[in-house]
């Protein structure tokens, strides 16, 4: 019998788990969790077959790979305690938004340690609402070091396909650049703006556009504390390049000609990616 | 027969001319645009009867309301343009987003000028796109000013309710402010991100939540260069206050306590809106 190790039971790894023992992959699924009511609905709802209490990590042969669905804060610690436990053969791979700091904490790095990021997700949350199906025609960022075992990557890389992801290797620098762009500062943005609605007594004003602009506002207020402190530096540095872009755009209403053709090019970027 | 005259035949005005033929509120509509191939459509997909020529606006008996469906910056044209070819009995009406700047350019105030936006839409564009369901359930401002006639503002106010619509009243400059926040801003930033994105080469790293966050920025150029450029002010000072609450926000990283709470706070008011 092989058995999955999850740590942290949320929508991100409980889909992984689902989706894996669909796949074949493993025939067993150890949850833990420091959330007891979590951990008890990952195993009312199948997502694991057995829970083991947080801070127990008894050594078991039968577990073949752990995936450390835990936040971006607690991903460190857990690989240094999951190393421990288990041969160097055994993948141990994370699902977090943020990349550098994590393998920056890990000293020295772990051969068998593969840093992951789904570029998937939703604004639900919980083991309730993992899904097999999450990870179906999305990508996978993943960051090895150079102390990485080629192997063990290409395991962990096999994994994600066999769920129906397709895979892609970038440093862990490049992936927190871009991700600071593609999710933080959306998340953050779409949070400051559920503020400024607040003050102007605007929620009576709000149609669809707004819904969409600001559903990312509803995610895990510990994730995204957790991931913006993770990625600060991505995070600021990109907020100050938008702040420039935005006052740029917002300053050519006195030359229509301009801004509708600046609307125009960022609009087509947009069909793009439709 | 009653016959509706629509200026201006792209998604907000050919949706309510369907609703409102659905409503039996008008048994005829009269089509005017600017854009041949759009009349063209308009004509070929049944939201109009029939077209005129922009330009020509032959008084005629048989005309009960003229709803102008053209961008922001010409409504205040057409409402005199129109206003001389019928008699101060006729409602007026129109659908742009951008109030206090259109109402400003209309000297004197005429009457039967009700001014309307509903906060209702979509990045679809055209009569093509035209729903006769688009406003049902959704709200409409109207902002008349003290010279309006209060007869003719019910006539308007039940053409709203007759296409399943709620309306509220309120002055022009507060439904700019506060569409400054919920509507123009959002579409600005969405713009804005389609070019840090772009600049980030971080197109492959985009997920759905990015997707959702940008999807207000495949918008018309034309029209949106001119709500911009309309509320101009009340935009720039909400950028202003969002840059302050967003650097207020990013700031909290080196205290998570806080930085929870806070997103925390903006995720309960997402809840409540969803």
């Amino acid at each position: 019998m092989t058995a999955l190790l999850l740590v942290g039971t949320g929508l991100i790894g409980g889909s992984f788990a689902l989706a894996a023992r669909r796949a074949a992959l493993f025939d067993h699924v150890i949850g833990i969790d420091r959330d007891e009511e979590m951990l008890r609905h990952a195993i009312e709802s199948g997502v694991v077959d057995e829970g083991l209490p947080d801070g127990i990590m008894p050594p078991r042969e039968d577990v073949a790979a752990v995936c450390l669905g835990v936040p971006v804060s607690a991903i460190a610690e857990w690989v240094q305690r999951v190393a421990g436990c288990f041969s160097d053969d055994t993948p141990i791979f994370d699902v977090g938004s943020v990349k550098s700091k994590v393998v920056r904490e890990i000293s020295p790095p772990r051969p068998n340690f593969v840093p992951c990021h789904p570029i998937a997700g939703s604004e639900k949350q919980g083991p309730l609402n993992a899904s097999a199906d999450l990870f179906v025609g999305q990508k996978i960022v993943v960051t090895p070091l150079s102390e990485t075992r080629e192997a063990i990557v290409r395991v962990v890389e096999s994994y994600w396909h066999a769920v129906g992801a397709t895979t892609h290797r970038e440093s862990a620098e490049s992936h927190d650049r871009k991700l600071a762009v593609t999710s933080h500062l959306p998340h953050l943005l779409a949070f400051a703006m559920m503020e400024l609605v607040k003050e102007a007594n605007a929620e009576q004003h709000i149609g669809n556009g707004f819904k969409d602009f600001t559903r990312l506002a509803d995610s895990d207020p510990d994730i995204w504390a957790n991931i913006f402190a993770g990625n600060r530096e991505e995070l600021e540095a990109n907020l100050e390049r938008l702040i420039d872009l935005t006052r740029e755009i917002g300053a050519l209403t006195g030359d229509l000609d301009a801004l509708r053709q600046r609307i125009e090019s960022a609009r087509r970027r947009r069909e793009r990616i439709s």
